[in-house]
């Protein structure tokens, strides 16, 4: 069967997190996690879902970005896309008119993804296969196949990226028994946002323990003597020899986060993300530089706009460790390009997940990363937040502080009609709006 | 007066250059110049105007980012923002929900170039007098309150940024007045766009030179053997002494960027503008450091997306010559914050304009840096290319290859009415748009 794709449609869909005051950090702090909602249909009735994760407010932006891209994808055939998949990746991103806007990041891209992970999980579900087995099946040559390699060439050329599949077909089954039987190793975020109360983040903790779970993030950069009382309860809480992460998302300048964060350097955080502009390479090094010598790396990513960037980022040592999305980026086509070259660079990748779907999206990249490309699990996980898995036809399974490779077909992000339809932005069922719609969302929005 | 903004519409106008070429160059093939084209009432009746450019297609999503913008600007007063020009800027560009689609990047930031372009248009206007003059007028510790300094303070502070405005008072009168005499230096790229025949380009060259032109830039990246004979041509029709600028439009990776242009050295190119993807700050040094010894400087800018990426490419000694572009960057705002940079590196900016709107804005940012902050017009030009300015209230004026001062009030960026009526997409008098919203444009469009 060709699955000539007949329809593109798109939806705003958004979720009251903020009322609760779930996702809060340093320079977010009221946000509304948010979908544009993508549902790919096919002459032979199969469908394809994909969305791009945003925090409420502008979703409407990235839907009409969608719609701009919808006319380049209706009437083309799944066959036809993968077999030449690095042109129909370069046709979204590099149309004549459209690459004005981007090129490459911001609304376009994050359309871009929603409708390429939309793509993937149609591939996925045509050929019956969870999208990361569809991954770890395929010949090395195909897998290079959908990568363009535009604007890295001199970092990872198409003959070192083969090289290194190849490679790393050694020992894959056994790796991808392991996963089948162990999981993925993850670690939580969801103890210790910035809007919960001391009591609110010990009582997280004492339950994240219980249930296994040994690797902690916690949300810093509002306030230092804040950060310093919370990171100082968490550590209390976990012990010396559990894993502690502080995120300070982008708040800070370069020099003021290498003092603020030497004065965190007590309680042994592993790693700071975000600890200024996302776009600041040579920043991130100086700050990787400087912390060195406490024991601290940098972590960055979740708004690393393209495989340009995180080139950069691997060539100028500014990361420590990889943060992957599987919405920022352009699908899974340019997360392989970065999985490559972090493995290039010899540095580790912790994909970035949590908002709405990004668990569910990004578990599938990570397995294949194990056990098709690092072939190891030192300094590495996939963060994991406990948040709106209700909505999607296969949430993520957790076992033990591990995810558990997903069984079902495609790539995991199909939401229940029922949620769509009543998270629809601005008239989901359950979305009681007013006349105003300049008024910010939350007053909007009485789904508890 | 308090002029309390009562209402901000947004139009989609687009203009079909792409039917003879205008414009083309290696990666845009058929850009058909577009403008999200944004005015604001008052409630004492002065009007301000603002635009971003765009080339056609996806135009309708920038303006539905103006949209979800203008709910930040209605119902404040003039006063109030240019009171604290800084906190307004960082409300536009850092609301929590909003900043997760840039921040500071694509569509969003394109949408709010557009918006704050017309509240510096208000501005003036309010206050009597062409942009350039606001600007030189203004005391500088004014000047610096409107730059957001966030991320850039490893390399321009406040104080040094004041530090420098104060040293440029001197000799301050002398330069505004040799600028109202002389105009400031331009160059034109009007003559050799990459769709253009050979024949079209003598008769252009041969124009240009009577009409007093001494610097021309001509469009390469998509043949090397056509670019060697246009280059030829050229060089052959303006002789040694002029100027000849090239530019790529990014279509090169690092290496092919630097064996194409060592190709075409013997040209004596005084730039090689966008050799490569505009995010990669390390390419570009790699780059400059490798035709350094053939006398060609790298020039770029016109899609670098903010001071972060400015900040970066002069701290890597990866540009030679900083074009900034008064529609990619926050408007005056964070251009002013480039224009320092580049001052504190001692790296020259000649403008990115052309568009359509883009000579008439960024021509008042060229000259406040001549009077208040460079001193020097040497290695310096301002793009120029003559399309599209007849749509305008207060054109460009252009005297013996030098823009000359604007003198009515405000940032001339207003269009006639009729102009915007007759181009506003889809619905324009002048836009035949048959059915069919999936065909190219150029296929709609019968303006001619």
């Amino acid at each position: 069967m060709l699955h000539k794709i007949t329809n593109l449609t798109v939806r705003d869909v958004r979720f009251p997190t903020s009322l609760e005051q779930h996702g809060s950090d340093a320079m977010h702090t009221d946000p509304d996690y948010s979908a544009a909602y993508v549902v790919i249909d096919t002459d032979c009735g199969l469908k394809g879902f994909g969305l791009t994760f945003t925090l409420g407010k502008g979703t409407e932006i990235v839907v009409c970005a969608v719609e701009a891209l919808a006319g380049l994808v209706v009437g083309k055939s799944l066959q036809e896309i993968v077999s030449d998949f690095r042109g129909f990746y370069r046709l979204l991103t590099s149309d004549s008119q459209m690459r004005w806007l981007g090129p490459e990041k911001g609304v376009t891209h994050l359309a871009t993804a929603a409708v390429l992970n939309a793509v993937w999980d149609l591939w996925a579900r045509a050929e019956g296969k969870p999208l990361w087995k569809l991954l770890v099946d395929m010949d090395p040559k195909q897998i290079v196949s959908c990568i363009d390699f535009r604007y890295i060439t001199d970092v990872l050329t198409e003959d070192e990226a083969l090289d290194i599949l190849v490679k790393a077909q050694k020992g894959k089954q056994q790796r991808e028994d392991q996963m089948l039987r162990e999981g993925y190793p993850a670690y939580t975020t969801s103890c210790a946002w910035l809007g919960y109360s001391d009591q609110q983040l010990k009582q997280l903790c004492t339950d994240a323990l219980k249930s296994g779970w040994t690797k902690f993030k916690v949300k810093v950069g509002a306030d230092l003597e804040d950060d310093i009382r919370r990171c100082r309860l968490i550590r209390q809480m976990i012990g010396a020899n559990n894993t502690l992460m502080i995120d300070a998302n982008q708040r800070w300048d370069v020099a003021e986060a290498i003092s603020w964060v030497s004065r965190l350097a007590e309680f042994k955080p592993l790693w700071i993300e975000e600890p200024t502009s996302p776009d600041d390479i040579l920043g991130h090094a100086a700050i990787s530089k400087a912390l060195a010598p406490l024991g601290i790396g940098v972590a960055t990513g979740e708004q690393c706009h393209n495989r340009v960037m995180f080139k950069q980022f691997l060539q100028a040592s500014a990361l420590q460790f990889v943060q992957i999305d599987s919405c920022r980026l352009g699908s899974v086509n340019e997360n392989l390009a970065v999985l490559l070259m972090a493995h290039k660079f010899q540095v580790p990748v912790c994909p970035h997940a949590g908002g709405v779907g990004l668990c569910e999206l990004v578990q599938h990249l990570i397995l294949f990363d194990y056990v098709c490309v690092s072939g190891s699990l030192s300094h590495r996980m996939c963060e994991y937040v406990d948040h709106l898995h209700e909505h999607f036809t296969s949430p993520v399974v957790i076992h033990d502080a591990h995810y558990m490779p997903p069984k079902d077909p495609g790539y995991s992000c199909e939401m229940l009609e029922s949620s769509v339809q009543r998270h629809q932005y601005p008239e989901g069922d359950d979305l009681q709006l007013g006349e105003g719609a300049d008024l910010p969302l939350k007053l909007h929005i009485s789904d508890r």
